[in-house]
């Protein structure tokens, strides 16, 4: 048995969250974008056909968890759902609230400029509200 | 009752494939990349959430089915799945087999370049495939 461990560029770009039944919950740190990043915790995985179709279920309704979550810290016009995994192969995805005023609409957030990281204030306190949603 | 009906700028980017249980598979009219989209058949859908937990598995179930359609044509280096909506309202989601070697690697594809068809026997050589397929 391999043990998951987190992609290190993964953990670089984000801070912690939670870990819900099967993935580990991740802010993006990019003040840009309210982005959430789940990461379903089993070593191994590329691509969404790897994981059985239990953990796929699972993992949809933590994707509605994650979308529900977003709405309720901030208006938002759209959400974006994505698993690319071009760069980081660790299967993830990314579950970002879009705002028609925000710096890449209506282009996809990844690959749009420089992340711009929280501000310490501003980090613990989206991270206390995110820790205490249902 | 509303019914569906596919979005203008959908039917305009795309080529017919088939009707899944769920969705109306399309084949996207960019030969750069082998890339089809997906949109569950029920008027006024915007977001996942939008869909009932049963047509949401039901869709992951096709998701599943167009990634190993994807592969069977080609071999691929990943595979990236996303669901943005941002210029296009009706919910529908993108499978698309990537290559280290195409035009967007390893950035996303939506915002990547201008499409550029498909020659008319390219098109239909690929349409009977993708149709004939299980």
């Amino acid at each position: 048995m391999t043990e998951f461990v987190l992609d290190p560029r993964l953990a670089a770009d984000t801070l912690f969250v939670a870990d819900w039944e099967l993935s580990r919950v991740l802010l993006m740190d990019d003040g840009r974008f309210p982005w959430l990043i789940l990461v379903p915790r089993r070593a191994g995985l590329v691509e969404l056909s790897d994981l059985d179709l239990d953990a796929q279920m699972r993992l949809l309704r933590e994707i509605d968890r994650a979308m529900a979550l977003l709405r309720s810290l901030a208006p938002c016009d759209k959400l974006n759902i994505g698993a690319l995994g071009n760069i980081v192969r660790q299967f993830h995805v990314h579950v970002v609230a879009r705002r028609e005023s925000d710096a890449a609409w209506p282009g996809p957030v990844w690959g749009s400029g420089a992340a711009v990281r929280y501000e310490v204030l501003a980090r613990d306190f989206l991270l206390d509200r995110l820790r205490a949603a249902p």
